[in-house]
This record gives structure tokens, C-alpha cells and sequence, in this order.
């Protein structure tokens, strides 16, 4: 069975279509599980946790001198993200790029917060696809918002330095929490690239040693799969590279060079994804060409076999024949003197197959 | 049969060459409906339905504190499009690109409006082919005139929503109405651009499991296809950015979010045809590659046939000889010793195909 | 025989190899006929035509206040090129760039005149070739001329609307018939391209149902075509870009709304050119396709009989044998379970290549 | 034996690492000829020539109120490129340059000259190669030197100009030989490409009609040859466009219309590489396509002498068996209803393949 | 065995993913060795030399009126790196970067010193891949720090230049010292370059004269190092154009020039990758025409053989076949009559291939 390696967004864009702006639709996988709401809030001296279902009890834990960060799980669920509206008084078009996973990587300023929407990244080694997930950010003076698509992140990394008295990033404000979550998924398209980049050279190893049609959809499916990386890296290096032109609002100058760090980052993610482009499709010549190869290693013989018997065949069956008059046949040494026209054929035309190189 | 997958501009562009600029030269399909003018009036209050065969009778119901939305079905009517230059004032210029099919996407601002012209896209998922409309906007303080090609169109939803008595379409202006009608044409791409997705699959699937002269036909057929929704495209994402950066005149500061956000799904279908490009160019190379890698497996099969049985056959014709002195056909066992020969030169070669990985 | 669909620049350059700056030498084909010299004058309410062969005598009869159109047929007269440098004051590398029609389209400023070079160019429908023309038209307050290579023009429509009494074109100056021959001949850009459009769709058929060696050759040579195209039009919209931005002097604001719709037409253009240059790059690759199936079927072939018919043909072989001792020739029904044998290894053959789907 | 079209390169670039900067070291081929230096001064009156084997007793002739042209012939001859450095004070950077044979044309303005280095090209017609030489000029107030790295070059016209009493060229300064100088190499260009022109159409018959793996070898290296023009002509354009723009101290103003005529050149001569390069490319896929072409007809002939003889010698095999009861052979007209049957099959697979049109 | 020619980078960036920034973490291969740091310190006068194993005895010796170069062989000891913060007071994100061997190269200005950071390249001839060692350069106005991650370098020259008592260098400050560790690694992209192309030639001849699997994987391995050159030589020149901008703090004017030649090198290194990147392409596609040509000419061989001789076969299959009233084969001349026909089947075919150029 062919496994399909990406669902070329195979999503519910129709969904969408007709209805006015503003309108917050999860089309994305249908999800059944509870919405999760978190709170942490911390400073240098505290640290508290909590866990609610609705934005609004949320809202009144919220610390005023602690960096607060809000991470919603599950953005199915309309009522919860239409709450932020209401209590945190977000934008109902951010909202609905939220709740829209197909957003494309995009950062957008408002008057008093700035939102970044990008992809986070996991490629499955197993079924050889790139597991992508909608992420939100929302930075303020107050808070950092995550919006999340699916339950599990790569934020654990974040949330034990938090938890550390003594972190760094216990020191710091919003900003670099709103950085550090970026950096955290930033990373993790390194692994997901490097994973790609042994599996890349494992199928090279494949088609030049054995090519088969299962060579050729792995070519393919790698296609794709840089294919949607790239869609999820290009704007994401946009996104990054306007925060750090426009940034004196929300992001304090101290802080660039972490911003600056993160676009490097991009960079070289970018860089390496093109030249893992370039060696995938390197990869498909260089499948054609085996293919090429081994046919004319196939000919060759079958023109070395057919060559060297056919006369042959055609001498006995003269011999075969039933004229009256043949005198050949009744000379005493007929036999003998066949099998020696047919060896002598025989290793003439070896010793030209030999000239040709075929041999 | 052969579907055409597109006529690539089977067009009558040689009707237009030689005359004078400002005609208006309809050079589309001929068509023998009647061409059909439909009004809409609304602000919150109130809202009019007026349909008539002629602007001069139109013109007079136009409501001076009302949106107006002038909807023209078929402009293939001479006489009814020059009389929107008698009685709208709209220059000739202007005109003959409304009439003008080929029309390459473009905004133009006049002193007094503002024309957009763009294509509606529709995806026939049967025939495979894009069926496309050309369409034309014009906005000014009292009034939006769409000019549509073809009857039939997608500004169902919005006329639902203006009729529905407390929509937000109702309290907005006519530079919302102006969008509203651009977002409904761009919100169909995704739509077209979602099937097509879904057909490549399709095309994936049978390319690698069967590939046909059918096959190459229809990658030919996206190819051509993608290049149709290419040159649609582009030009209106570069019209949409036009209007967003000089925008003052005709569109209220409050709304130029909405536009931003009609730019952005603009962009993301770029992004999205780009990467189709590449699916097709992609399959492409698959489709060659697979008939390789079928004639190689057909070659095989052959080349192991012949190889085998070739031999075989002149051995048996050498003691289908009617030399007089064969020793072996005296032989008792001659016949036994042939098969046992027979039998070990088959299995050898067997084994060495086996080697070759050829079985 | 093989039609050359385009000499590739089969020009003597080299004749101007060595000679100093503003030589004015004719490098096209060697032409024999007189050279021709029309002056159209007409202003509202008048109109004249006259013919002469030398520069000096057509002066005198130029209008003050009338539009002066000054037709040259006939480039290669190196003498009468030489005189408009006298009587016209016409600087002489303008008049090298008039004479060499090997020129690149481009626009250049003087201080008194506005030089464009541009290419008219018409399909030739029958030998499937561009047949290429060197046009110069020069610009200043008082005339407008243009330089024509060959005889024969596309100029006829603007004739017969100036020789019409209430032509818009009588009451203009002369900025509007400088843009009434652009237009004319970038008019005539689409009648060719439209007509290589509809070759393609045959070209298309032919390669999909019976590629030959001809059908290559006719892709090589609409390649050729485009590129010839490509190298016309994108200069020369550059030029007309040019001309936009920097018109003050020779073109009146008025008329720029013209100059534009010229612009919007060569942009058209290249858009069309583009993506035939695709769907060529893409019949290219069908064509490949569509021989690599071809093969297929005809090793299909080869293989199902030689597969089927050699075993058969070796058991024929056996039973032919001389052997003293072979039972199987004494049995009674010997020959009927030969022919058992034989069908049912046909047979089992066959439903083997079924399963195959190489039937 | 292969011709190598281009040696890409094989120069000896690694006897310069390590050096420090300024250090002139010629890297080109040996040459053990002596170098030639020839200073030619020259104003609308005088006019004299001389020839000396060192820069000192040169530069005692130079004269005050004339062009000195100083042209060198031989950058190899460390001693003489050095008293450069000497006598007329040029920067060591920049005689580093003009000794290296691998030098990127470029322009450098220094304090009291201007540096232009570029490549002399010559297309050998026998050989299918060109023959790149170095070029470097300088241009100061006071005089204009030419350093060559092979005798032989094209300046021979400009030589007979400047003999001339009344050549314009006597007339102008330092400025116009510089730009003589240039436009002469760009001219030459011209000649090359032409000539490369001519050799790919007659290549691209032999590709339709007979190809073969010369032509292959042919295409790879016209490819390289004009990749090397590609190197040589894009920095020139850079170079040239650089001097138009920063050109106030070493050129007059009347003089830059000469220098943009060069320009315009280097324009259309990239113009035409490129779509030679297309052209090249192109012929590529017809050789491909023409080789497939061909073992399709090659295949279909065995195919069809295969697929008609095949069932045709298993009749004449099972006649040939030695069956004790054959009933067929017993048959009065046995042996006529054999060839009926043959000859019926024979033709019903002719018709077959008449109308698979392999015939 | 396949040789690996490069790893595309095989790191473990894994290693770094969640950790906070600033982390100072190696991540390239395992290493053993003991770090050395080494100090020269030169002004005109003066040279010393001393080996120590931490910063802070090293700082001690630093001379203030000299050049002091510092070099640090091995990045991979933690400590070592981490002293370079307390005593030299870089900054931690600079030190991560200084560690991390998959840093892109890059250049960027702190407020005491500036760091590049670029790759070092060495070609290996006999393994046919690509040495990638990272090195940091930090310029101050105290110091150059050289940083290297491998024992070995390309800075012999310089050490050797530095210690002849009247080298240029000695009369120069820290940044010519830069400059000249820039170069030096530049000039030795020369020298990888050189050799690759020279390989390259070789190539050519192999894939012509008989191309194989190993001329394959030789095409895919130079494709791959081509790669890595471009990604380690794009960002440098990048870097040295940043350089060149913003160069007034710790580059003196005086010697800007030499960090221009440094990216004139930069820049043609670029050219000759470029175009050995398309020589590569051509490779492939000739290597694959090598293949179809080599096929084309066996199936030759193979048709004609079998068409020559499968109708003789069958005309000997009726001779042999056992009618009872076969007339001809009671004639006399019977056989010589066979052999008549059967010669004159074989030449008449062997006129008609002569004919085809088949032979």
C-alpha cells in the first residue's frame, strides 16, 4: 500500500467560503476533546500554575507584575476562542487566523498586541511525513498567549526552566518568554530537517543499489514534505525579520539580539532545506539514470545471449534439414566439423562483445 | 476522445486590432441572451430590489443615501455598456477593457471611481478544466457596478447577507460591499484550487500504480490549468496591493484591514499554486520514471525467457540433425542425458538472474 | 526537407566589425528596390500626401501646423538615410541605430526628438516562422517619422482613420499618432501570438496520437519562435516603460492614459508568451512521454510473443530430435499431448500477462 | 580523440595562495617571448610611433599635447609590469590584476587612473573553442596603456583610423581611444557569437538527421563555450554600466554616448547568449529525443520480423517432429496447407501492425 | 562500497534543541585532543611567541603596542570557550556561535570587537569530498583571536610572513592581520575549486567514453560538494560586502582596499561555482544520453542479428519439417537452392540496415 506521504492540504477551505469576515470556523480535524486553558505566571520570586475552563476565571488570576503565559489547547472549540474576544479583547480577524489552520505564517501588529501565527513541526520518522500543528502567539504588556491545534508541544524545554528559582528566564519579561516559544519551535524544524537529511542518504544508498517503484514514491513524498516545510519556513523568516524591523513596541531593544538569533536561525533552515531540494531532485535523475543503467544491462546480455545462439540455432537447423542432397551430412566428420563452425562463431562474436565492452 | 483541458486563449484578439482605442469591442464567446441589470439599494433601514433593461431607467432609483449595487449580467450588450458611459460617465477607456475578455487583471484609479478587474475562477470537476469569468468592479461614492460575463456567478452569500436585515453588510458602505464581492471571487480560488489538490492525488495514485497515455494527457491538463489560475492570480495580488497602497480616496482607512486580509489570502494561494507547480512538474518525472521502470520489468522478463530457452532450442536442434554420425543418438540414454543438460543449464541461469535480482 | 523556423541573428555583424561609432551601415538582407519616401500631412481640416525620393525636396512641403507623418520604405539606402542627418538634423548614431537592423527595441531621449526602435512582427502561418521587421520612429514637435525596413506594413487601418474626415485621429497632434503606430504594431504582437497558440493546440493533438521526428522538429522550432518573440517585446517594453516615466517633453499628460494602455498590452503579451513557453517546455517533455509509452507497447508486444512462443518452440525442437530412444514420440497420443502441452503453457502465459495488465 | 572545447580554468591559481596581497605573479601559460612595448602619440597634427623594450626610455617620448597610447604585448614579463609600478606609478593591486590571467573584468577608479580589465574573445572556428585573452586598460589624463598577454590582437582598424590624417579619432582625446578600445573588443564579441550562431544550426541538423555521439560531445561543448562568454560579458556590462554612472573625472561629457552605445552593446550581446543557451539546452532534449526516436523504429522492426517469424518457425517445428502419428504430414496437400496457414498469419500481422501504424 | 562524498550535515543539532541561549555547546564530531592556545605578538620591532592552556595566563603576556594574535586550536573543550567570556569578555551568544560548527557564516559588530565566522575548506583529492572546519575571527583593537576546530590550518604563509623581520604585516596592525587570515582561507577556495575542476574534466572523459554506475555516483558526490561550497561561500561573500559597508570602526580606510579584493575573490569563486554547477548538470544529462546512445547501438546489433537470421531459421524449420510431399526437397539442387535464397535474404537485409545507417 502506498502511504501517503502529506494530505496536500486536504482541508475544508470551502468551509470558509461565503461567510463574512471575522468568522472564527475550526476547519481542521474534528476534535472532540475538552479545550485546556493554562496559566503560568511567574517573576524572579513566584511562581503559580493554574488550570480553568473558561477565559473569564482565568482572567481574574492574572498576575500584574508577573509575566503571564495563557496556552490554550485546542483551538475546536468556537465558544472558548470567542471568549477572548470578549475578555481579552482580541481582534475577531486574529481570531479567526487563529482558528484557521491553514493560516500561513504571518506577524501582525496591533494597537495592543502583536501576533505571530506559525507552524510547529514534527516529522514522524515511521510514516516518513511532517506532522504540522497551528501555533498562535499573542504578546502584550500583559500576558503571552499560545493557541495550540492539538494537545502535546515542544515547550516542556520552556516550562522547566520556568519552574528552575534560579532560570534565566525567570528574570526576564514577556518578550523573551514570546521569544524563547518562537526559539523552542524554531529548533525543532532542525531536528525534523536533520532526520530528513539521514533518511535522504539512506534512500540515495537505495537507488543506486536497488531502484524500484518504492524509491520513486519515497522521492516523491520527500518532495512534498520540503515542499511544506518550505511553505512554513519562508513566511516565518518573514515574520521574524518584520519583528525585528518594527519592533520597539512590544519587544524591548535589549532583546533584539535574541530576535536576531531566531531569524539566523531561519536562515540557515532555509539554506539547508534548498540544497536538500536540490539533492532530491538531484535523487530523481540519479533514479532515472539507474534505471537507465540497468536496462542496458539487461539488453546487453539478452543481445549477448541472442546474438551468439541465433546463427547457431539457424546452422543446426540447416542440418536438421530433410534435402536428399546435402552432402555435409554424410561426410564422416560432419559432426565434428558443426561443432566447430559453432565454437568458432561462438567465441568470435565473445571476443567482439569483449572489444565493445559489453562483457 | 481528448478533453481540451483549456482553450489558451482561443480568442478573437484580431477583432480588436486596427481600431481606434475606447472601442468597445466585446471579443468573447457570442452570446444571444439578453444581458440582465439588477440593482440593490440598502443602508440599515431600508433595502430595494429594482431590475431594468436599461442605465437611464436605473439611474433614476439609484437612492443617494443607500449603498447601490448595480449588478450586469452579460456584457456582451454594446448598446447597454456604452450607455454607461453616457449615463455613468465612465470613461471609454474603462469600457472597452469591461468588454474586453482577455483583460489581464488590473485597478485603475479614475478621478471619480475606482476599476478592478479580475477573473472569476470555477473548477468543472468533471471535465477538469477552469471555467473563467471575466469580472469588473467599479466603486465610487454612490454606487458599486459589477460587470460579470457569463450568468450565474458566487455573490449568493452576499446577497444573503443583505437581505437578512441585521447583517453588518447592511451598516457598512460601499467600499465593504466593494470587498465583500473581491473576498467572495478570491474565497472560490481556494475552493477551485482544493479540488484541483484532490484531483492530484488521484493523479499521483494512477501514476505510480498505472500510468497511460491518459495519464500524461491529464498532467498536461493541470499543468495547463495551474498556468490559467497563475496568470489570474498574480496580476490580482499585485491590483490588491495597488489598491492598499493608495487606498485614501475610495476606501476608508476603518477598512483597509479587510483588504490586507484579501492580500493575504492572495498570497497564500500563490503559495499553494507554486507548490502544485511543483506537484505536477514533480509527476512529471514520476510518470516518466515509471514507464521505465516498466519496460525495465518487461525487459526482464523477456531477457530471462530468451536466455533461458534460446540455448535450450539449439540444443535440441543440434540433435535434430541429420548428420549420419551423431554418437550421442546412439546413446541409450541420449535423450535423458539431453534433459539432464536442459535442465542444469536452466536452473543455472535461474540462479543467476536470482543473483542479478532480476527474479 | 527540415524548415529552418528562424535564422538564429544570420546577420553580418561583422560587416560593421572595426568601422568607427555612428557608421551608418545597412547589415539585412541585400535589397535592390528604390527606397520610398511618403509624407502624410493633415490637421483637422486639412490633408495632403505626397511622394518624393530625396529628403530635401520632401522638406519643403512640410506643414507648420499640421500633423507631418514622413514614411521611409526602405532602409538599406545608405544615401538617403545619410540625408536626414543633413535636412533633419538627425543625430548619426541614431541613424547607425535606424540602419542596423540587428537593433535591440529601445527608446532614447535627444534633445529635440524621441527615438524608438522596435520590431514589427508578423507569423507566417504557412512556413510556421516570425518574419521579423526593423521599425525606427522618430518623434519631434513637428513630424513624426518612421523608418521601415521592407515594404508592406500594418499601418493600414491608421491610413484610412486619418484619411476619414471626423477620425479622432485628425484632431490630435502628433504625440497620438506616435502612439496610434505603436499600438498598431503591438496589436499585431497578439494576432501572432494567437496564431502560434492555436498551432500549439494542434501540435498538441499530433504529439499525444502520433509523435514523430517532424513533430520534435516542430517544437524546436516554436521555441525558436518565442524566443524571437521574447527578445522583441521585453525591450520593448522596457522602452514603453521609459517612455512613461520620462515623457514630458514630446508627449502631451493628456495622451498618457494612451502610452499606458500600450504598456498594459506589452505586459499582456509577455504574460501569453510566458506561459507558452511552459506549455512548449511541457509538449517537450510529453513528447519524450509519449515515445517512451510508444516503446512500451511495442516491447510488450515483443515480449508476450517471443515469451509465448519460444518454450513452444523449444518443445517443438525436442520432439524433432533424433534420439533413438525417445518414448514419448512412440506413445499414440504423443502428438495430441504435445499439443496439450503447448496450449496450455500458452494459455497459462497469457493469463499470466493479463494479471500483469500488459493485455 | 575528444577535442577539449575549453580547458575550464586550468590555470594555476594555487601559485598565488599564500602570496601577500599586491604581489604580481603571472599565472597564465609559459611564455618565453620577449614583451613588446609600442607607445603611439598622436594629435590632429603630429603623429609618431616608437618602440622600446623598457618603460623608462618609453615614457621620455610621451608627449605633453597628445593621446600616448602605450600598448604592451606580454603581462608575463614580471621585470616590465613591475617598472609600471616604477615609472608611471600604478598601484601594485592593480598590476596584481593585469598579471592575472584569471582576473573577473572589472572596473576600479583609483586617484589618477581608471583600471578596466576585460576578456578579448576569439571564436576558432576549426577547433570549436574560444581563445579568451586577458585585456587590461588604463586611462589617465596623460596617456592610455593596453596590456595584452598574446601578440596578435584586434586593434588594427583603430590603428589605421589613428593613421589617417583626417580620422575623427585624431581629433578626440584620451577618452574616445579608450572607448575605440572597448567597442572594438565588444565588437568582436559580435563576431564570435555569430559565428557560434551559424555552428549550432548546422549542429542542430546533424542532431535531427544523424545523431551520434559527437554530436553529443558538440553540444556539452558549446555549452562550455558559452558559459565562458557568459563569464566574460555580464561583469563587462557591470563595468560599463559602472563607468556610465560614475564617470565625471577620466571621460568627457560629449563622450558618454559613446560609452552608452557600448553599454547597449553588452546588452544585446547577453541577449543573444541567452537565448543561445536556450537553443543549446534545447538541443539537448532533441538529441535525447531523436535517440528515442530512433530505438523506437530500430525495436519496431525487430518487433515485427520477431513477432511474424516466431509463431511461423514453431509451425515448421512441430512439422519437423519425429511424432510416429503427425496426421498433417500424411495429408496429401499437408505441406501447401502449411504455407497457407504461414502465409495467412504472416499477413494478418502485417495489417495488424498497419494499423498500430508501426509500419 | 559507495563512498560517502559528504555528509550532509550529519551534526546533532538535536543536541542543542531547548537549551536556553548563550549556551556554549560543541556540537561537531568527538574529540580527545587537548586544546592549545598560542599567542604571537609582532609589532616592527618586536615577535614573541607563547603556548598556553588557559586564558588567564595568556592575557597576562598580551603586548599593548603590538599585534597579538591569538589562535585557539579546539573549540570543543567547554572551558577553554567559556574563559574567553570571563577574561576577554565576549559575549555568550558570539561563544555559542564560535562552538556550533553548523554556523552559517557571518559577520556581525559588537561594541568592543567584531566577529566573522566562516568555514574553512579543503578538498581532498583522493577521497573526492569536501573538509569543513568552522573558524570564529574576532577582531578588537587589542587582539585577533583566531578560533579553530580542527589542528591543521591554511596560515603557514602568514606565521611565516609575520616572522621575516621585514614582512609588509609587521608594519601592520590587527586588521591587516584580519584581513590576511580572510584571504588566506579564500585563496584555498581557489585551490579546492582548481582540483574540483580538473576532476571535473576527467569526468567528462570517463562519462563520454564509458559511463557507468560509478560515473553516476561520481556526478551525484561533485553535485553534493558543490553544495556545500556554495552554501560556505554565498553568506562569506555576504559577510565581506557587510564588511565593506560598515567598516569604520575597526577597519582602517587605508586598508578597505584589500578587503575589496577579498570579495572581488569571493565574487569570482561564485562565477566559476556557478558555472561548474551547470557543467555538473550537463553531466548528468550527457551521462544519460551516454546510456541511451550506448542502448540504441546494442539493440542494433541485436535487431539486425535477429533479422537477419530468424527468417533463414524458418526458411531451414520447412526443410526440416517431415511431409511426406515436400517437392523441393526431392530437387537436385535443393539444397543449393536453399542456401541461394537464405544468402540472398542476408544481404538484401543487410543492405536495407546499410541503407537505414544501422550499420
Amino acid at each position: 500500500m502506498k502511504k501517503k506521504p502529506i494530505r496536500h492540504r486536504k482541508s475544508n477551505a470551502s468551509k470558509k467560503a461565503g461567510l463574512p469576515p471575522g468568522s472564527i470556523t475550526y476547519i481542521g480535524k474534528e476534535r472532540s476533546e475538552a479545550a485546556i486553558l493554562e496559566m503560568i505566571s511567574y517573576n524572579p520570586q513566584e511562581l503559580s500554575k493554574v488550570k480553568y475552563d473558561t477565559c473569564a476565571e482565568l482572567h481574574k488570576y492574572m498576575q500584574p507584575n508577573s509575566v503571564n503565559w495563557i496556552n490554550v489547547d485546542g483551538i475546536h472549540n468556537y465558544q472558548l476562542i470567542n471568549e477572548f474576544h470578549d475578555i481579552f479583547k482580541l481582534d475577531n480577524l486574529l481570531l479567526e487566523d487563529v482558528s484557521n489552520t491553514n493560516q500561513r505564517p504571518k506577524v501582525e501588529e496591533y494597537e495592543n498586541y502583536l501576533f505571530l501565527s506559525l507552524k510547529m513541526l514534527r516529522y514522524d520518522e515511521v510514516e516518513k511525513t511532517i506532522d504540522s500543528e497551528q501555533i498562535s502567539l499573542v504578546l502584550s504588556k500583559d500576558y503571552v498567549i499560545s493557541f495550540q491545534e492539538k494537545t502535546g508541544d515542544v515547550f516542556g524545554h520552556i516550562r522547566e526552566r520556568i519552574e528552575a528559582p534560579k532560570g534565566q528566564i525567570r528574570s526576564k519579561k514577556n518578550d523573551y518568554l514570546f521569544y524563547s516559544l518562537i526559539d523552542s519551535i524554531v529548533d525543532n524544524y532542525f531536528i525534523a530537517i536533520e532526520n530528513i537529511g539521514n533518511d535522504l542518504e539512506d534512500l540515495e544508498d537505495e537507488i543506486f543499489n536497488d531502484p524500484s517503484q518504492k524509491s520513486l514514491q519515497k522521492i516523491h513524498a520527500y518532495k512534498n514534505v520540503l515542499l511544506v516545510l518550505r511553505r512554513s519556513i519562508y513566511p516565518l523568516r518573514e515574520s521574524v525579520n518584520k519583528l525585528l524591523r518594527d519592533n520597539d513596541k512590544f519587544i524591548s531593544p535589549r532583546n533584539i539580539k535574541y530576535f536576531n538569533d531566531v531569524h539566523d536561525h531561519t536562515i540557515q533552515i532555509i539554506d539547508i532545506l534548498e540544497s536538500y531540494r536540490d539533492v532530491v531532485s538531484g535523487l530523481k535523475d540519479s533514479y532515472l539514470s539507474s534505471l537507465s543503467l540497468k536496462m542496458n544491462q539487461v539488453m546487453q546480455v539478452l543481445t549477448i545471449m541472442a546474438t551468439i545462439f541465433i546463427p547457431l540455432t539457424f546452422i543446426a537447423g540447416i542440418y536438421g534439414m530433410n534435402f536428399e542432397t546435402i552432402p555435409e551430412l554424410k561426410w564422416e566428420y560432419g559432426y565434428y566439423y558443426f561443432w566447430a563452425i559453432s565454437i568458432a562463431i561462438g567465441i568470435g562474436l565473445l571476443f567482439y562483445f569483449k572489444k565493445k565492452k559489453w562483457l
